[in-house]
């Protein structure tokens, strides 16, 4: 059996592209690694995406995940991808639980952000520790934070916190930063910015909350402690998509058109694994939108 | 007083880019020429917007706006922009209200869907008539339905009504389309699509839904009825963009990169009136929120 698009992926961009793949009638399969929602479930309360309010990222996750079953789509978990192999016409998606035969592929299979490692990390997330300052900064109005992490993203985003937070503490583990020079300017320029050079984050402590936070300097190797109220970290994100042989960029982004076409006809991209200047809920659900309809025309013409 | 943005346009991308400034702390101010909500407030039930399985499209836009207010977006209605004058670092937008200063604009000002102007379009418009496919065309399961038009977007519609609808006939003014070659042989091929050609839509007629049109030939003059359940018109959307002195493709929707940056430093765009692939609500809610954070990082680096 010859699907009509396998998606890979079960958060917010691959669960909008299979409503409206299901709604063009075409047979789909949507494919997730782990459980349905993405990373959408480890948000605490999400207040950006429209028509909520307030509702957690799991309760989002399950109404996304109904309205895809409402229309007919077949999802699977637990179904990890190892590759697709292009056949022309036909590609198969290899995976742990054996090969799926289809016509096109929409990847959404979001990424990964980078975890530091250190104690108090994975028991303080979303209680303080944060990978997304978009998503959680204005929880932390009149607050201290710390920021971890030296690039564009890390200044970038920082620069965003101080809108919200009363200071902002940068901790890289370099004297010097890698972002872009204009971004460096404005965080030095900033007056709710100060930084911490050549120190490393050892440890996060607190009770139910963040607490404080312990670094290490890498030259001295002194430990100092840092109250702080909430971390942000931001020392990368994994794209996961070594599965998929299609044109990315360095850090193994996917690249794309606008009408989210991978470099390999047949195969289409949605939501944070692509290249893009912005990784939100609603960001993911246009970028699946837009993909089902080109994976619909590219059938409609195969 | 000198705003930081300023919206132009109540619908869902201009809705979404006020709740993603606030967020960002910006002052902004969206005007809209009639009510909040655009477009959809025209729609009957939106089963394509991930996180509602069944809303109208008025409830929707009640949502979203509510949302923009919990942020603090002053929002001003019945402010129709005549211009754009861009000054460099700042900005005059000119509206029948007055002239507002801004350092930013966002245009988000949708389109309006091209009436033939025949009797009962007005009247039956939710109730048969329909200017979308892609939000409508599932009503249609197993009914006939008319599409007028002879463009791409009416050959590419009515392709896609064919999977839901058991007849589609398209109804054209000519005795030849205008679409892509591979769009007409598609449609020729289809055994659901039949043509009616050197033919305009002259009335259209019902109680309380559509059940039939009244087509007139323009070689003979003779006018015939034809019984329907639904008529998709698809003669073309006017971009609402005549006021905005930036770069456009010929029929005037407004061109952007993948930043929803403009030709013009300062000026953003988001949702139906740029170039895009997909007009739909996930799409403008994903362009409202790029636009946002563009706007944010322009103003941060002014």
């Amino acid at each position: 059996m010859v699907h009509d698009v396998v998606i890979i992926g079960g958060g917010p961009a691959g669960l909008t592209a299979g409503i409206y793949v299901k709604r063009a009638m075409l047979d789909a399969v949507l494919i997730e690694k782990m459980g349905i929602g993405g990373q959408i479930i480890v948000t605490d309360l999400v207040e950006n995406f429209p028509g909520f309010l307030e509702i957690s990222g799991a309760d989002l996750a399950s109404k996304f995940e109904e309205q895809a079953r409402k229309f007919g789509l077949e999802m699977k978990t637990l179904f990890e991808v190892s590759s697709i192999e292009d056949n022309g016409k036909t590609k198969t998606v290899k995976t742990s639980e054996g090969d799926i035969e289809t016509k096109s592929v929409i990847i959404a299979s979001g990424t990964t952000p980078k975890k530091l490692g250190v104690k108090g990390e994975i028991d303080f997330t979303g209680r303080g520790v944060s990978y997304c300052a978009t998503c959680d900064g204005f929880f932390f109005r009149d607050k201290e934070v710390v920021v971890i992490g030296g690039g564009d993203s890390a200044i970038t985003e920082a620069i965003y916190l101080t809108k919200m937070a009363k200071k902002v503490t940068i901790v890289h583990r370099r004297n010097e930063l890698r972002a872009e020079k204009i971004n460096q300017e404005h965080a030095f320029s900033n007056p709710r910015i100060s930084f911490v050079w050549d120190c490393i984050l050892e440890e996060i402590v607190g009770k139910k909350i963040v607490e404080k936070v312990i670094l290490r300097n890498v030259k001295t190797n002194a430990t100092s402690e840092l109250k702080t109220d909430g971390v942000f970290i931001y020392v990368g994100l994994i794209p996961n998509t070594a599965y998929a042989d299609v044109k990315k960029d360095e850090w193994g982004f996917i690249i794309a058109n606008d009408k989210m076409e991978t470099s390999v006809k047949g195969i289409f991209v949605a939501g944070d694994c692509r290249v893009t200047p912005l990784r939100q809920i609603t960001t993911a659900v246009g970028d699946g939108a837009i993909a089902a309809v080109s994976a619909e025309r590219y059938l409609e013409k195969l």
